[in-house]
């Protein structure tokens, strides 16, 4: 194992360069929904000329739209194909899938950002840009992983399945589609970013809506109407007082260190029409956590009877109930065995790599992890190099030393897992 | 007078169903802002029918854009022309304007309404719409006061001055282009709705805009971020306890019947951009009353205050305050003696007319009356036969009784305040 870590040390130092300049090309590609063809035909060329076996296709089709767990704003995926592509093994192995999303969310205010959100710029070992952490950076770790191997000549038993996968920031269809189009293994990773914390155990969760009523009147005699702005503050309360609740309870010593391990995050508030008028109606959009092994149908039930309770505390929630919408984006929870094989192999290989213990926590936030584990009988561990503070944040950005050495350590759980058939020693 | 009274009423009862559907004309022409031009040319037409001097003219230029009254959302007025007439009087005897504004507001919810919101409907003697109340019914009585008396050969001494002016809704440049024109007299009557109450004081008001800033951070870990809609909830209540702070202590007995004489109307609110992101910035739009007498910059001045003192109770809006910027419509308060002459005659002729006493108020809303009073040295009651609760409201409607009841007692206070030179009994 020892000769196995310098090999691939020193072979990942060789290619750092041109590695890194391939990130600086990703991030600089603004993939945002929709606009990911180019991206993703890029790395199709580069899967192929590493003689893997190349996947690009567009998804589409009755069993992918009405599928229980398909979500997404659109429904046709033109100009957004998916892109896998096979590293066959010599047979006789476990295969794991190394799944990645490419789509990234919008920049935001673009007066929060110290430079173009799509720079790539590097500075200080840092590399900017909306998706150098979530999360191209990891999908570089997952393909050097493999590149870096093929340079030792190496052969391994079981396949490497590469997955660079769209829509993941709305609700998972690009990986629902691959496991829908038959890819499936003895495991997964998924290099979000984790700040290479180990996450067995990934939270779900769940797009809401909240629309709540008001009356409107002129704001000159406002006391003849009721104002829906002053009415959702008293639901933006009870939501924080669900939250507090569900969080309260959970006892799973992987969330002790997080404030709030379940979050219930109110996102976008919209309501009234006339500076002049008492607003009639305002409407909130949030993401509701669900924790790992959690029913979402019983997070579901939750909320409604939360809200419920609202007209026990004031008769205008009994005459105008909130009315609740699940809809758009939605993450299956996944869960793992923390002593897993594939557990304990990144453990080790982490050690070695690092010198370190990794931390082990349940994650945050939602993945594609989830239906891999629940649909795919693929389950499927979150572990990756970028820096969870900042995806989704202005001036995000990812540390390329981290890249560098996730890389090195899911090219030796590569070789642990899937077990290596021989090497070639020519280079 | 009895006399008057007899001749101007059965004048009215014969012109009743003409004149209804007039009004049923108005209220079906949808003149929202930019919308006003047919009406606007159809309401001159009438009045040179009615021989009066027709002034119709589009208001431009830089007296009217660069002056400090001027409030507008735009700065082109082209197809929302204003429309004066005037019925000149014989010669030395007092003038009066009667001031009134042909824009509506927009219909808001169409679901909260019974039927189309310009409708036009007449149902158990009411006529429905958006701007039946506010305030074309009350222009109507306007029109009516003028024309009895033609038909009943009066000529008056002073001039009479119908306005149909644009604009109000947003800030009164409609009726501050009549003034930069040249347009003044001894006194003015703006029949707003008023449930024909007599409003000799009128409260000013401003529309103010809030950005509240927050932190960007993914939902799933919102405790990195710092919500802004969460921080809004303290900016709504700070607002909520500045405006009773600011009704506890005013005194006028014209205010002792309303629940919040000088409301603080808290009518928008915007922010966020992502269900699954912490909010960084959220926008509130209102409206924030001014009393009479009291001077806009201070009322500025307190809420600017009230923002400041925030930082007191939440140390996030000492480092990131809350943005105050005063924008929009703006309506100056206004303020007439209660003993004014034409005070004395609208008293005696409501009571002539209908058996009782009339109630005195200070209105709740902004008009342009303060306008008349403040620049044009024309000082302006606001009484009307509008509903009050339903302006701006769905269903909005007006009693077509009271318009008639109004037009009545306008026509009489003509005869007293401008003086009758002859009367031609020839119809």
């Amino acid at each position: 194992m020892a000769n196995w870590q310098t090999l691939i040390r020193e072979q990942l130092e060789k290619d750092r360069d041109e590695a890194t300049a391939l990130l600086q090309e990703w991030v600089k590609n603004a993939s945002v929904q929709g606009e990911e063809e180019s991206i993703q035909e890029s790395i199709a060329k580069t899967l192929a000329s590493m003689g893997l076996d190349v996947d690009l296709w567009v998804m589409e089709g009755e069993e992918l739209l009405s599928h229980p767990y398909f979500v997404s704003p659109r429904t046709v995926f033109t100009g957004s194909p998916n892109v896998v592509g096979v590293w066959k093994g010599a047979g006789e192995g476990r295969s794991l899938i190394l799944n990645g999303h490419v789509d990234v969310v919008p920049a935001g205010d673009r007066a929060q950002w110290s430079d173009d959100p799509f720079s790539g710029k590097i500075e200080d070992g840092k590399l900017y840009g909306r998706g150098a952490t979530d999360m191209k950076g990891g999908n570089l770790s997952s393909l050097l992983a493999i590149s870096v191997l093929q340079k030792l000549g190496v052969k391994l038993k079981g396949d490497v399945i590469f997955q660079s996968v769209v829509e993941e920031e709305s609700g998972g269809a690009g990986t629902l589609a691959t496991i829908l189009r038959g890819y499936k293994a003895d495991a997964a990773l998924i290099p979000e970013p984790t700040n290479m914390k180990i996450f067995p155990k990934q939270q779900g969760s769940m797009w809401f809506r909240l629309s709540v009523k008001g009356r409107s009147a002129h704001g000159g005699t406002r006391y003849e109407g009721v104002s829906a702005i002053e009415k959702s503050l008293a639901v933006v309360q009870a939501i924080g007082q669900l939250e507090k609740e569900r969080n309260d309870r959970l006892d799973d010593p992987l969330y002790e260190k997080l404030p709030i391990p379940i979050p219930i995050n109110i996102g976008v508030i919209e309501g009234g029409k006339w500076p002049s008028s008492v607003a009639d109606l305002v409407k909130l959009e949030g993401r509701m956590g669900v924790a790992p092994g959690e029913k979402m149908e019983d997070a579901k039930a939750e909320m409604a009877a939360a809200l419920k309770r609202l007209a026990e505390v004031d008769p205008w929630f009994a005459e105008q109930p909130v009315e609740l919408e699940w809809y758009g984006a939605r993450w299956v929870p996944g869960s793992v065995a923390e002593d897993h094989p594939l557990m304990n192999i990144l453990h080790r290989q982490f050690e070695a790599v690092t010198g370190k213990r990794a931390v082990v926590e349940a994650s945050p936030w939602g993945t594609d992890g989830g239906l891999l584990t629940a649909l795919a009988d693929t389950p499927a561990i979150v572990v990756g190099p970028g820096v969870t503070q900042v995806a989704h944040y202005p001036n995000e950005h990812i540390v390329l030393d981290d890249v560098f050495t996730c890389a090195e350590i899911f090219a030796l759980a590569l070789i642990e897992w899937c077990g290596v058939a021989e090497q070639n020693t020519q280079n």
